[in-house]
């Protein structure tokens, strides 16, 4: 029997997705809850590796187990009883022998969310990349439409990633501004500060890719890069043209469509 | 020269505002880093005691110096090279010797948010109380009106004040809803959760009292408690009639007015 979970997880503490020898890890963590329900080791195969800091709201992950002891339905429950509460499962279903949680995803949404502001906010430090300077939102806007489609995004990888190919398609990228929790509760009091949320959707990424966009725009809000050199730096094939790699803390895996 | 700090606070690890022995509390750590800062001991008074678990948007706090040896308008920065980022200093002022943190305020805002989902959320979790059962927001909307006005509120306070008088006037009281980071960023993916958030703003609160009001407008929600009770509640002066003390996590303190 093959199940499929989805997982939720705060990034902060762990060492990314992927198991690794003497750090934690989410995969780690979910295969030891695992393998005290079944009481057996149970190794899972997620979707997306994500780094260190890299939260998600909805990673994939399957297993198998022959005897299938516990009703689906109960799985949910059952696991998350023991985990911390900053990794839990949403969701478990049963899913065909054929299905890969990698090979079989059409398309994967990332959400990266800019603190732009002078002071940063400790309750939302583990979650944003605080963007002192004022930044440009139309012109990050503008900048979009260049990402979308299908290209070869060598500008946009980082080193030491496994993928065959460099081309991936963008289906969508946009870019909205939100009050803080803060602004938005104290209409009255004026905050100098506000999220800038980016959220693309492909059908794949390469290694650090939406990192990399996210520096980039930040880049085109800020003025060093304009919105139509994004066209010349896809062209350029040179990683050294598009901007920084944004930080972990404001990425978010959000969906996985299959 | 007195100065008067403007504090922005992520509670979680922290055992409260106020000085304790043994337990690192956020007066403590902001004392500290000014003792390092002017090389002498500082002692600040804060206006008011947040307790472990809960945060500050904006707590005030001041402290004296004799020698006024750094610039006003350089101090936040000083101050938060030396302290921890979920601990900062958003503003910095000098005020007149016979201001006073608490007595000088005149309202003081705090909000509460409710996770109203059947699944925690990791990235919520330090910051929401997570209530499963839906609740009925418009219920819960006018039950608020009872509670605006000066009452004695015997019945929303904890043992363990020091309050001289349990006679409070709340201002303001309001609740909306807002999506979750998830459901605002995918719209179109269907995710069964809010946040409810609860604002007040009154001249003072006794000890517990916003968290006992949420616990009770939680209770009107799940319909244990009918709007119209809260004024009975309120009038019978008597704890046990009120709802339970909402966990501190979802507590924020968002403004005090001078």
């Amino acid at each position: 029997m093959r199940i499929l979970l989805t997982i939720s997880y705060d990034g902060t503490k762990y060492y990314g997705w992927q198991r690794q020898k003497d750090k934690m890890t989410v995969q780690q963590r979910v295969e030891e809850a695992l393998s005290e329900l079944y009481n057996q080791e149970i190794e899972i195969l997620g979707a997306s590796r994500t780094d260190a800091g890299v939260h998600a709201m909805s990673q994939k992950a399957t297993y198998s187990v022959i005897e299938p002891i516990i009703p689906v339905e109960r799985i949910t429950r059952a696991i998350n009883h023991l985990l911390n509460d900053d990794v839990i499962i949403t969701k478990c279903e049963e899913i065909g022998e054929e299905f890969h949680p990698q090979h079989s995803a059409k398309a994967k949404t990332y959400s990266y969310t800019i603190l732009n502001s002078e002071n940063q906010e400790p309750l939302l430090r583990n979650y944003t990349w605080n963007v002192k300077r004022n930044l440009d939102i139309e012109k990050m806007q503008e900048a979009t439409k260049y990402f979308i489609g299908t290209h070869d995004f060598s500008s946009f990888r980082a080193t030491g990633g496994q993928a065959k190919t460099t081309v991936r398609t963008i289906y969508d990228l946009k870019i909205h501004e939100e009050p803080t929790t803060f602004t938005k509760n104290m209409a009255n009091v004026s905050y100098d500060n506000r999220k800038i949320v980016i959220t693309v959707t492909g059908n794949g990424f390469l290694y650090n890719m939406v990192r990399i966009i996210a520096g980039t725009l930040m880049y085109v809000g800020n003025g060093k890069i304009k919105p139509c050199e994004i066209a010349d730096i896809i062209n350029s094939l040179d990683r050294k043209k598009a901007g920084v790699t944004a930080p972990p803390q404001g990425l978010c895996l959000m969906n996985i469509e299959y």
